[in-house]
């Protein structure tokens, strides 16, 4: 393999002569070979992009930084958000806490590119851009990760998170309208209880997930906050007056979402309690999916030995052993997806809590587990929806069967002969084997006609505000 | 030990003469000898008993229930809500999910109260109320306990935690403005970095907790959705016409606290999403708290070997062993309560992803975990401004001392001679043990008289927006 | 209420009269106002009734301490451990994580009970035993709170979890061989599958639980290593020779456990992995216990619309508004206390992990998570299996109706015929709703004889090596 | 892209014509696009790999496959082994939970390999194998699964995590005996305390780290225990007779590792407590590594207002913005890795403990988690003793100055004069910022030769046994 030196303030070192990163990038893969390749997330980098370029916009307009550098850093920070450059950052998660290396890397890979759109060859002649005087002017690794993964994070939440979980409640939000008149036998203690409405069940998820998004939503204004202009501890040391709004709001036009300055760079730098506020959320969400998932599992359970009301699309042979076996597949998938959220949500807390002075040094573990939940349950919402959700049937023999020999139905004479009675009647048919109706009679509790009026259970599902 | 003969649709029960319970909550207090006795706490008792005496009221209203019935009633739970009867609720969290068996013992307490209040001897004549039939009217255990324990959890969370953080944030935030002057050095991955001021570096802990307090408050309209009404799985079988919001209006009037009814109920009773949100919250604040506990036992550290910039109040002999110590005991216990809230919001998430169909069981737990948390928060936010926060005063001498040495300062020069060469000057300085100033004017990079001009801490540390 | 005056290093503090605790103590409960009172575990402070009295008689063996001084502290620590003093210990957890102020109540209770013992009253006279000089002599509070906790951590692990543990193993054993021939249709995925013997099914509980067991045995010899010796740092600075060995032989003397002094007593002192390992194992026990509770509860779910292949015992009524109802409250008490194992686990091991060089000051919230989660998990398990394991009884009807019209024992074919050909039965049979024989018979693939000799469920349940 | 036709027991799929995999792998692909392609470790992969040459070899001993089947199968299997077939495995995590997707993945594309190297072309001609009745032959997802996830575990824990953690601790071992006479001042309470040495602090890690080694090696034997022979719910149904003892043999010869026969196979499918426990053990490492990780970053913090007794070495420029910095970036990486061990932790918690009936179905999720957490802890503590730990060395300046100047050296004189007047002696010291020795004399509690000679910090160190 072909090298070229590149050097920074410790020395020289050879970098692979076609990669356009530098000397900082190079030590970073070299001192830390852990785990995968690459790991750190492409959408830090992203976001890493639209901030270099809104810096030098606004390093521009307050008149530290010519107008053609700002030029080819834009140019730059574009052909990455176009991923052109997608493989010029090797870098792994488990690198120094604060992400510098990766700031480096974008700095790197931005001076190099920008000598190249020079027309010049990288390592000849004199350098275009400096990585550090110029890509990163009016910046520290300190305030630009933050704020790189604040913005890859709310992007994500709100391209992938929201519409994903958003297809789920409205498909589940159909159900529950197409089986409003779906009465069937309910299920508290996983034993027979008093009837509902498929509708009502699908209703309660439904009022899950919109309980969820709406806390979701409730984080996002945290999440806004951009770290950007802090600088090195938070004081905005080596920036231009004026620059940290201005910066802001440049990132927000060229995301197209509401980025804000945050109020408080100190705590922007040494906290990160936004990521553990929407991971929080994340978390909620999935602690309702995994309840959905679970329940729409049991209820399509079967075909003959569960509990069979639900019918759900077969989209794959289920077992390499039992043919003919169809599984609930999706909801496996989306459950396995909710336990590794949960799992998410503690390394989040864990790195979190660890911040110390002016500075948390656990950025990129705490940035790679919120994009991970983000993007997971995003995806997992989604594939849930379009394989699964979209396609559930209620097996209306079955839910008649179980719903006409329910001994629950009992609940609706306590208001007739009182609870005691009530249990009577319900205790001797559980024990004979029997109907209510034949031994509310037998007991001489209520007549057949008086049964016949007051149990009804389509009467019994109706919600009463 | 005397007992008198109590029943319950199972048969009879011996329960000791003295007590006010019934025969179900002797049989749980035999059936699930689980941890200390009584641990269901007090607070969702109390719920309880404002839920029991506005659906009391709900019920006289509509209808259903004579006045006298109502009175006894109210009477009884306000006896309770006045501490009275704390001992007649013997039963563990690790009962039956739904907290039946405690929704079970305010009804049979509630009643045989009740018999006493009426002049009777419990155990003869006729029962003067009916535990099921009428101090459990319109109400199911389903409905009941969600409903006590969001009471008991909001109140818990307006009452302890946020007066007890707010005292914590408030003088956190006059020292901030105590310190707002105090020129000392940053530091960021524990290292030299450059300076701040101490009052900047409490404003970071006040931002915290104003986010904390922030995002705490936004869970608080979930919690404040009672599933009262909903009764046994959700469709309010057995209340009268309008029972749900009038009962809800009735408890928000007793607890003047926001309550309204939830408007799904199903949700209300099969999933504890709003218990997960809240404890998020809840989490999130003890990340934020753990964070400056520690700072702040950091920055106290030594007398001689630490960091020594802070003097926090020497509250008791910190050793048995060592003479003179003194320890930092309030961020100790702190932190050790972060620990715990910490763990507690993983209970949390187990028990609320694992809901089944109509109801979840998990509820005990989840309630308990929330308001230990909620209280140990509020409580050691409380202690900890008392006996540490509002007695911490900066080591004037040491700070100084710090910040004059510090090689960071050489950060002023980037804007001046550029990141490469104010780097030498630095690892020149550290090398040599010397000062950055004389390197600086040694390497021949700026004068001495340039060096005093724009190497001034004091100027390094003001915030621009 | 009456005082007295009690001094330490600090100065004079009022101390009610009738309490024979000092200074310290009163300074502690009047600092630490967080939670309930007295929530510091007795299992502790009777750990700590262990150590000092071998502390005494190692002491005084080695020349250092008085018989006489010996016998008072023996004495008292005797009185302690019968239970004679349990109101005398009112700290919290929420104190200095060292637990510094609960080894000093010990110490403060045990001189001032001595003085008692002395004839002498307390606050008058010349000082029978020094709290620092007698009782604590040749100790530190950070290394007798460690040795307390492991202590009180073995006792409740040999005594408790174990046992508790053990019983319902033994129990769901014999369900197992009880159940042996009970052939009956297994599920995976939640749907049919091919057939076990419920025995079988069983058989797997008691595996996972011989399992946890042996793992939580393997943890014993890192909890059986006492911090005893180190004193304040390691070192054992202010022991006699020959101390920390003797003491631990004292320790185990006494309480006839198999404790030995730790080989390395900066770890003892600095980390507490003993504690991460043991809950590990009780964590691990808690998986184990929730998928065993779980399936029972799910396997005797119904009466009418489950899966009802069990019977467990009735032992309470099941609802308060639905009569007759009976839930498994015994799998729901077990399964939340699998919850709140799980959540401890995450407390200790954020605990855990945050020791600082010399110290970790987080003890008595792992010490308190441990000791709840081990108890819990043995009180759960006993009350488990007295109150529904062993009650447990197949529905054989209700298991023969099942298994007899399960499609998934065409996998019985798969060797004759190929799986795409009995995939083909299987589906056919599912979607016209009749029997594999039928089909297998239609379809051509099979004779009826051949079906009848291939396809046998008591035959397809043999475990083969 | 060409595709071509391929077909499973559903109907037909469109396969890339250049791939070998076949229609269920493609179903699966286009069924969970759930996060990033290919997720699904290869470990598993090649873990399936040893089990299905392994299950040839036993096929064919036990007269069920013929010889030239097997060596086709054994022949891909040692291709896949090779990394010949790695774009092979295009699946994800996030698919059905029992990985029968995965295992279909590698049945076809044995089949189709095995076809090619048959001479013939993939869709053409007879099959050479069939992927079910052949390449899974006497094996179910559910047993091939947990096995592959078994084999990949067990050989990243001794080949990665236990060679990766042990490099570290004798590292740790060695700078510890190197270090065994630096006398330096200890911290409880991150407080000045007594002294100890360096080597001795040292000392500390190297236990922890052999406890979590023990702890681990404790593990193995639950790991090392096979499904494989459970085929679909544990009874080994259409195995042949000695199959499940002879194929776990295989694999312990073709991996050369001590993997046996699970003693019970409804446990091995049904509850994956293995990795539980495995993971469990991991989890203690990275508590352990943390605190180490932390230290070591606070005792190098510096240089010039820190703690500053270790120099580390200085692998790259810290600080993008400050000139000069040196951070200690491999503690960061690796305490971020304990992070996410951490919360590892807690997603196979919540995966193992919803296992249902005869099957667990959250066996990728757990797999994914184990095996991330193992490698990330063997790669961490390598470059964490490459790159910092081997390069520790004392700043023997500074601790002297710092030991020095102690006021917790006046412990030695406790049993001289007793804790109370010690305490007196160090309290005025501080008060006065004068030296022990100045404020011993003045007080008169001892003479300056007796301070002189009771008062050596190298005699303060010698541990005690």
């Amino acid at each position: 393999m072909a090298f070229r030196i590149e050097k920074d303030t410790m020395g020289e070192v050879k970098v692979p002569a076609d990669k356009l990163w530098g000397a900082q990038t190079e030590r970073s893969r070299n001192n830390f070979k852990i785990g995968k390749p690459a790991s750190m997330p492409l959408e830090v980098i992203y976001g890493f992009a639209y901030l270099k370029k809104a810096a030098a916009y606004t390093n521009c307009e307050l008149g530290v930084l010519p107008v053609d550098k700002r030029d080819l850093i834009a140019q730059v920070c574009d052909e990455i958000l176009e991923g052109k450059h997608d493989d010029q950052f090797p870098l792994v998660i488990w690198q120094t806490g604060s992400g510098t290396q990766s700031n480096m890397n974008v700095n790197e890979v931005v001076a190099n590119r920008a000598h190249q759109l020079a027309g010049k060859t990288i390592g000849e002649g004199e350098k275009t851009l400096l990585p550090n005087d110029d890509v990163n002017k009016s910046q520290s690794s300190n305030d630009t990760f933050p704020t790189g993964m604040h913005i890859a994070a709310y992007k994500k939440v709100v391209e992938v998170t929201i519409p994903g979980i958003k297809q789920l409640r409205d498909t589940l939000k159909r159900k529950s309208e197409e089986f409003k008149n779906v009465v069937k036998i309910g299920r508290t203690h996983f034993m027979d209880a008093t009837p509902l409405t498929l509708g009502q069940e699908f209703g309660g998820y439904v009022s899950q997930l919109d309980h969820g998004l709406k806390a979701l939503h409730n984080t996002l204004p945290h999440l806004a906050e951009l770290a950007l202009g802090g600088t090195a501890v938070g004081t905005g040391l080596n920036t231009p007056k004026g620059y940290s709004t201005r910066v802001a709001e440049y990132i927000a036009s060229f995301t197209k979402l509401p980025f804000v300055s945050a109020e408080n760079k100190f705590e922007a730098l040494a906290a990160h309690d936004a990521l553990v506020e929407t991971h929080g959320a994340l978390k909620q969400l999935a602690v309702s999916l995994n309840k959905i998932g679970n329940d729409i599992r049991m209820l399509a359970s079967g075909p003959r030995s569960g509990i069979g009301e639900l019918n759900i699309p077969a989209n794959e042979p289920g077992s390499s052993i039992m043919p003919g076996k169809v599984n609930p597949t999706q909801c496996e998938a989306l459950t396995m997806v909710c336990a590794q959220v949960i799992g998410n949500d503690m390394a989040i807390a864990v790195g979190g809590m660890q911040g110390q002075f002016e500075l948390n040094v656990f950025k990129p573990v705490m940035a790679s587990n919120l994009l991970e939940s983000a993007q997971l349950l995003g995806d997992a919402s989604v594939s849930f929806e379009e394989h699964c959700a979209s396609g559930i049937e209620p097996n209306q023999a079955r839910i008649d069967e179980l719903l006409k020999n329910s001994l629950m139905l009992v609940t609706a004479l306590n208001t007739k002969i009182g609870y005691y009675k009530a249990a009577e009647i319900a205790n001797t048919a559980h024990k004979n084997g029997t109907t209510l109706k034949e031994e509310a009679v037998n007991l001489g509790y209520v007549t057949a006609e008086e049964f016949d009026e007051w149990v009804k259970p389509e009467d019994m599902v109706s919600s009463k505000k």
